[in-house]
């Protein structure tokens, strides 16, 4: 095996079979149910300093997870627990319970718990309210608006008070932002320029934009900038699988705005995330924030479900079912 | 006469000979001593949204100044007083003193007062304490380090207690920045690799990069950034003659780091100069701030000094004495 250049062909991964082991003490045995897909996947498969250690070659692909305790030998986990943590992309997973916690589903389904109350929400939570600090009557741009991270985000934008515009690949997308989520506009950028899309729809600037892809819709955002506006760097997904990062040609319109363009990443909020999930529960159960899901089955399908995450292939949160 | 391209020729600027007319109500008649040069020069020749407006075609050339009121109309301004303020690249001016202040040298050269006391100590002065938010300590890496920013910018971090390492081209310019500003080391972009360099002065990676230039030494810098880091974006000379800008390719430093790189307008802070000033003075006079002027006679020479703004030939503030 060796570390893909580019997009990642299939046997970058391959499917193992292995018997499990007796538990030894401390640790726990889960069933793994849902298998979370993020575009994060792709950089943590290369070997360069990120915010995280790389997947090792040889090691089970990370992924995050929900499943059943089946066995305990750890006195913080019982038989029967739900428990949300980094299981990785396996059927079953023998580990000591770090990184676990427990999930008290209530009314919600499974899935949500690696969706909008998991990383993805966690990160739009915390990326638009302490990043971005957006305020009341803001425009705020979100781009991979259909996505797992940008439904929500423009979803807490619009509770919040703002005007909310995304960009998405497609009528479909861009219909589903407008009727199903709730935001004032969107852009397709398959089917039209970004650079006029935001000319129409945010006539009065952008104060905060959250960026999610990189490349060309970044620069045509910091092209419309307003003075002192925030640029959430979320992620970049447009760059991902590109062996030469495009850098913004345009970033000198953070002098000229006095803006600020901020990396962010979610595991830094993590003593707060279970009062976001406190919050983002209340506005699901009123009915403000929608959660999606888009899930799939088999783990001898993961390299299908895998090319989703960056062909625009799917809609909210990408999960895998077991 | 038309906009430049690329690097102004000669011929973006003619030298005209007017006879002053008489004075009207309000307006004051300024014989210019001093006319400070800056690298935004080039900017204001660009017909495109700014943070100012572009100098018109037939406009007299923008630029600050330092003269003395030869003539006033103008109950706010009288004969005698020397005033700061945009004269722009002419012997006299005549004007309503709208944006002119009166400056009481003291023992200090009049030049100090377009250079660290002027924009380009402001510039430097709110860029590295609000912008950079330095404290004790941190690693400050600064571009330009011999010019009329960079050169306050790193006297002010080190009188704050932090590690400051420069960039400058060619060994002159390191040794200066290094023995007589008092620098803890300088990179000589023009002899070695800058990525190699920052490695060595700046094992414990960099905690404030205060960019002047922009191109291959930003993205230099954004390999080493610390977690938490600033950039202060305040210019990028190695870009303003460029038809095309380049983006910061490893700009996803930002987000792996947690970092934010923020533009910045000196305008802004108009309202604390004063204050700036008072502080500025003191460290002048205490001798931990020194200021360095490189002073031209002859406004027929004003493209042979324009040049030196972006030939590197040139240490501290550039000025054009009348």
């Amino acid at each position: 095996m060796k570390r893909p250049l580019g997009f990642p062909s299939e046997d970058t991964w391959k499917l193992d079979e292995e018997t499990l082991p007796p538990l030894n003490e401390n640790e726990i045995l889960i069933q793994n149910h849902y298998i979370s897909f993020d575009p994060a996947m792709r950089g943590w498969l290369n070997e360069t300093r990120s915010y995280i250690e790389p997947v090792k070659i040889g090691e089970v692909m990370r992924a995050g997870s929900i499943g059943k305790v089946l066995e305990s030998k750890n006195s913080k986990f019982s038989k029967g627990d739900i428990v949300s943590g980094w299981a990785g992309v396996q059927q079953y997973s023998i580990n000591n319970g770090k990184g676990f916690f427990k999930i008290n589903p209530g009314n919600l389904d499974l899935p949500v718990f690696i969706g909008t109350l998991g990383m993805p929400g966690m990160t739009a939570y915390f990326g638009i309210l302490e990043v971005g600090k957006i305020k009341k009557g803001d425009t705020v741009l979100v781009s991979a608006a259909a996505g797992a991270v940008g439904s929500i985000v423009g979803q807490i934008a619009k509770i919040k008070g703002c005007k909310v515009i995304g960009i998405a690949g497609g009528k479909n997308k861009c219909d589903y932002v407008i009727n199903d989520l709730g935001f004032d506009g969107c852009i397709d950028y398959k089917n039209e320029s970004v650079t006029r899309g935001i000319k129409r729809e945010c006539p009065n600037g952008i104060d905060v934009y959250f960026d999610n892809v990189g490349g060309d819709i970044l620069d045509a955002a910091l092209i419309f900038i307003n003075k002192n506006a925030r640029i959430v760097v979320c992620g970049a997904i447009s760059q991902y699988n590109e062996t030469a990062v495009k850098g913004p040609k345009n970033y000198l319109s953070l002098l000229v705005n006095r803006a600020t363009m901020s990396g962010m990443v979610v595991f830094d909020y993590s003593n707060k995330y279970a009062l976001a999930v406190d919050q983002m529960k209340i506005w699901i159960e009123q009915d403000k924030l929608k959660s999606k899901e888009d899930i799939y089955s088999g783990i001898e399908n993961f390299y299908e479900i895998f090319k989703k995450l960056f062909n625009g292939d799917k809609k909210g949160k990408l999960i895998l079912k077991l």
